[in-house]
């Protein structure tokens, strides 16, 4: 879809719709300036364009030196990934995103789920980065191959998979080890990883079945999200006896 | 440091040093453009500014509408990183980074390693991103509590490691599964990761006392290099026993 236009543009930079590309005039116009700087925030590629380029791309003729591309991500529904769940001879393993805003994190958690043969993940509208071009992109490839649910609210989704007799672990600081001893990982789980900023909500994190962390001895010990999901998603599977 | 002038910050954005920000005129000159673009590509802050601004931060009074601010990271030695792991009461674990590129990257797997309590990471020169503003940025904190080295020649680097009787681990996509049989992760390692394109090269992989990689079960089958690496560092804690 093209989207063309200042306002127009200004106003597709401040929805969550996925923005391919953004075409600008080069110009010192005040109002271009902060649709690039907008652009630029939320990392979307920009291509300094002249009057002709632009003059071929628009199509109602009203560009004003601001054009954007946008794509849609086809995503599922939950009932999609538990049907694709059912069909495979393994524990159900299924991510919860609670709140990742960075288009990096979010592609590289999308890597590591499709690694590591989750059936799918859950994404939030709110507060967390949709399934951008960006994402795409830093995902390798892996966001075409997996189910990707977007819901309204997290904890209802959780809900539904309790309703389907999954155990919800979530990952926390304040978790007890998850290499340490209490009840194993082993069955149907499902991983709730919090956002860059403060984690899981305690109001999800009451609806889970446990808490789990990693270890960590260092002095800032900070794990990036998709890192500590990496290293929970393969500890699970090893746990699943799924590593064989 | 402060680079100014449209030739000078071009040289800048052309070598391996360290750029903070880059301070730009609003202009439509071309030479600026290409400046914009390179610190684009390089993932450098960019401010665009005007010329009153400029003028209160240059120096020599000859900015041209291009001005840099650069910053030099420290940089350990590895006889600094040996010297570090001696004193911890536990098995030497450092990491070896052979080519990676993305500062995103680097930045996790900083973070990654800090949590694990590694003794340091080695970086080479060339074909590689530095400990930039971008990295610093990515580490949350962790790159000014780790001992990086950068050095010329990896191969040189693992050489003296070997020399340490610490044992050489490479992660590639052609070894045995780190969660398999075959000998223990124990004892003093470091710890090999390759670059996002084309893993660890050849010649460095023959200096290695053993390959090991992270069993995948999707279709593309590509994880991130810092979730990659901190899979098997976590893993390493856990066969040494570091996870208690």
């Amino acid at each position: 879809m093209i989207v063309e236009g200042k306002n127009p543009v200004k106003e597709l930079l401040r929805s969550d719709a996925t923005v391919e590309k953004l075409y600008v005039l080069k110009t010192a116009d005040p109002q271009i300036a902060f649709i690039v700087s907008r652009a630029l925030e939320k990392k979307i590629k920009i291509i300094y364009a002249d009057k002709e380029l632009l003059g071929k791309l628009t199509v109602s003729g009203k560009h004003q030196g601001a054009l954007a591309i946008t794509t849609e991500f086809r995503y599922a529904e939950i009932a999609d990934i538990l049907e694709a769940a059912k069909k495979k001879n393994k524990p159900r393993l299924i991510l919860v995103l609670d709140g990742i805003e960075d288009p990096h994190n979010l592609g590289a958690v999308i890597r590591a789920a499709e690694c590591a043969g989750a059936d799918g993940i859950i994404i939030g509208k709110h507060r967390a980065v949709g399934v951008t071009d960006t994402v795409v992109k830093i995902s390798a490839g892996a966001s075409a191959h997996t189910l990707i649910a977007r819901v309204t609210n997290i904890n209802d989704a959780i809900r539904t998979l309790k309703d389907e007799f999954i155990n919800i672990v979530a990952a926390d600081i304040d978790g007890e080890s998850v290499y340490g001893g209490g009840p194993s990982l082993k069955g149907d789980i499902a991983l709730v990883i919090g956002g860059e900023n403060g984690g899981v909500r305690e109001l999800t994190k009451k609806l889970c079945d446990r808490v789990v962390s990693i270890p960590m001895f260092g002095k800032v010990n900070s794990l990036n999200a998709s890192v500590a999901c990496g290293i929970i998603l393969y500890e699970i599977l090893r746990q699943t006896g799924g590593l064989g």
